[in-house]
C-alpha cells in the first residue's frame, strides 16, 4: 500500500536521520514534518531552533554526517571571536549555520511567523519535504531537576550536559499549535514518530491542544530511540529511569505512548520487551544513507501491513 | 611640549589610521578617540557601527592593513549562506567581524550603552586608548541626494555606492553627545581631526550640542584629506564641488572648519592652498605602520609649535 499524506513528528537527531531516510522513501509531495520547537530559545538576541534545523539540513542533504547537528561544511570563527570579545561561547554557533539563526531572528522581530519562515528557509535549500514547527508561540521545554531547580531545556541539556536528575519535564507558555499542524495531522494517512526522546522531543508536540485529539483512530507508529536497553545518543535512558521508574527498552517506550501506537518498530532482538503491540524487528541504528532509507522502507512496509 | 590629554575626533578609514599612529606617538593613557557614529544602521536586526570597529581594529591591530576596515585576518562564510538562504548580501560581514555586532546588539537590547560596551570590547581587544561614540542615541546621517530623494548614509554609500549627487547633509535623532565627550574635549590639551571627511565623519561630531563649545580655545589641528586636489579614498572630492562649489583642495578643508582650526597638516605641495592659517607640508598617505607614526609625530611636533 502507498501512502500519500505521512505525517512525521520529530526532535533532536535520530528524528531528522529518520526523517532524511523517509522523505527519499516517499513521494517528494507525501511528507510533512512537525518538529519541536520546545527546546528554541533565545541565544545573543538570535532566535535559535535546533530541531527545526536538524531537520532542515538533514532534508537539505547539507547536516553534518556524524555529529547529527550543524551543517556538514562548517567553521567555527565566530565563536573564537566571541570567546576573546568575552562573550559566551558554551552554544556552538557555526559561521554558517549563523546565517539561519540571523534571517530567522530578523524575520521574527519583523512580524512573520516561525512557520512562514521555515518554509522560505526550506525551500531556499531546496527541501521538497513541508517543514513545520509544531508552533508559531513560544512553548519552552523546562526541565525540573532534582539538584538545581526548573532549568529551561538548553541549559539543563548544554549548560549542564544533561547531568542533573530530572523529577517532571513541563511546557510553558500557550499550547497552540501552528496553523497547517492539525490539519496535516487529520489528512494523514499514516503518522510516523521517529527514534525520538519520547519526553523533550515527541510530548512537547503531543500536548498541544487538538493534537491527540486529531490522532485518535490514526495508524501510528514509532521508532524505538532504545536499542537493546540503551539510547542512541543523548540522555533518553537515565531519563526512562528516572521518569518512569524502570529499565530503558524499547517496551518502556511503547508502554510511555500507550494507546497512541499502532505499531512499534523495534532493533532486532528488542521484540520480547514489546507486549500486546504489534511489532517489526529492523535495523534501527542508521549510520548511513543507504540505511536509513531501508529503515524507512521498512517502517512502510510495517505501516502497510497495519493499515 | 608634551601633550597628556589628546582628543582625537574620528570617523571612517583615515581617521583610524591617522590614530594608529597617534595612539603608539602618545602615552598610554594620553588618547581618547571620539568617534562618528552617523553611519550605525541596523543590518538584519545588528546594530552595526562602522566607524566604532574600525577605530577598535586599528587599535588592536586587528585591521586589515590595506582594505582598512574589518578584520586582517577574516573569511565570508556566513555571507556565503545568507545569499543561498535568500538575505541581503550587499553589506559584507564578515565571520568574526560578527561577533562584534552579535555582542553588541545583544547588550545594547539588555539595556547596556554604546559607550558602556565600546569600553568592553576595546578592553577585551587589549585597546589601552579611550574609544567613545560620539553618542548613545541614534543620530543617523541623512544624505539630500539629487536624485534619489534623502538616504540613510550607508544606503547612499554603499548601496548607491556614493553615485547620487548630494544637495546636503543633515542629522536626524538628537544632538546628545555621549556621557564622557564633552569632559574630554573640556579636559584636552590638544584636539585633532585625522584625515576624514568633514562632512560626513567629523561634522556629525561637530553638530552635537555643547561640542563647539568645547572646542573654543583650544588648539585644533586637522590632517586634510585632500592630497593634491584628490581625495585619498572614498567620495569627498565629489561632495566638495557639490556642497562647497568649489574645487577639491586642502584649503576647502580649512575653509569648511573655518575659525575651529589652530593649524592644519597638509601633503608637501599642498601648503599653497591654505590662506591665513598656520600650516605644516608632512607626508599624509600613510601605507605602513611606520609613516602613520611619522605622520603622527610631525602632528604632535607641529601641535607643540602652535600651543
Amino acid at each position: 500500500m502507498t501512502f500519500h499524506h505521512v505525517v512525521a513528528l520529530s526532535g533532536g537527531v535520530g528524528g531528522a536521520r529518520f526523517i532524511e531516510g523517509l522523505a527519499r522513501a516517499l513521494p517528494p509531495d507525501a511528507l510533512t514534518c512537525v518538529v519541536n520547537t520546545g527546546d528554541d530559545f533565545t541565544h545573543l538576541g538570535l532566535h535559535i531552533a535546533p530541531d527545526l534545523d536538524t531537520v532542515m539540513y538533514w532534508l537539505a542533504g547539507l547536516a553534518h554526517e556524524e555529529r547529527g547537528w550543524g551543517l556538514a561544511e562548517e567553521s567555527f570563527a565566530l565563536l573564537d571571536r566571541i570567546r576573546v570579545l568575552g562573550g559566551p561561547a558554551w552554544f556552538l554557533l557555526g559561521d554558517r549555520d549563523l546565517a539561519t539563526h540571523i534571517l530567522r531572528s530578523d524575520a521574527l522581530r519583523r512580524g512573520e511567523t516561525l512557520t512562514a519562515i521555515t518554509a522560505r528557509l526550506s525551500s531556499a535549500l531546496g527541501v521538497k519535504a513541508r517543514i513545520l514547527p509544531m508552533a508559531d508561540v513560544p512553548r519552552p521545554t523546562m526541565i525540573e531537576t532534582v539538584t538545581e531547580g526548573v532549568l529551561p531545556f538548553q541549559e539543563w541539556f548544554v549548560t549542564h550536559r544533561a547531568v542533573p536528575a530530572v523529577r517532571s519535564v513541563r511546557f510553558d507558555g500557550e499550547p497552540t499549535p501552528a496553523p497547517g499542524v492539525l490539519d496535516a495531522i487529520t489528512s494523514a494517512d499514516l503518522v510516523l514518530i521517529g527514534p525520538s526522546n519520547p519526553y523533550v522531543s515527541i510530548d512537547p508536540i503531543l500536548a498541544l491542544d487538538g493534537v491527540r485529539a486529531a490522532l485518535e483512530g490514526k495508524t501510528v507508529i514509532a521508532v524505538s530511540p532504545i536499542v537493546g536497553g540503551k539510547a542512541i545518543k543523548g540522555p533518553l535512558a537515565t531519563m526512562i529511569s528516572e521518569l518512569a521508574k524502570e529499565s530503558p527498552s524499547a517496551g518502556a517506550i511503547a508502554k510511555h505512548y500507550g494507546a497512541l501506537l499502532s505499531g512499534m518498530v523495534v532493533e532486532r532482538g528488542d521484540e520480547h520487551t514489546i507486549a500486546s503491540l504489534p511489532v517489526r524487528a529492523a535495523d534501527t541504528v542508521m549510520t548511513s544513507a543507504a540505511e536509513r532509507l531501508r529503515l524507512a522502507k521498512d517502517v512502510l512496509d510495517f505501516a502497510g501491513s497495519l493499515a
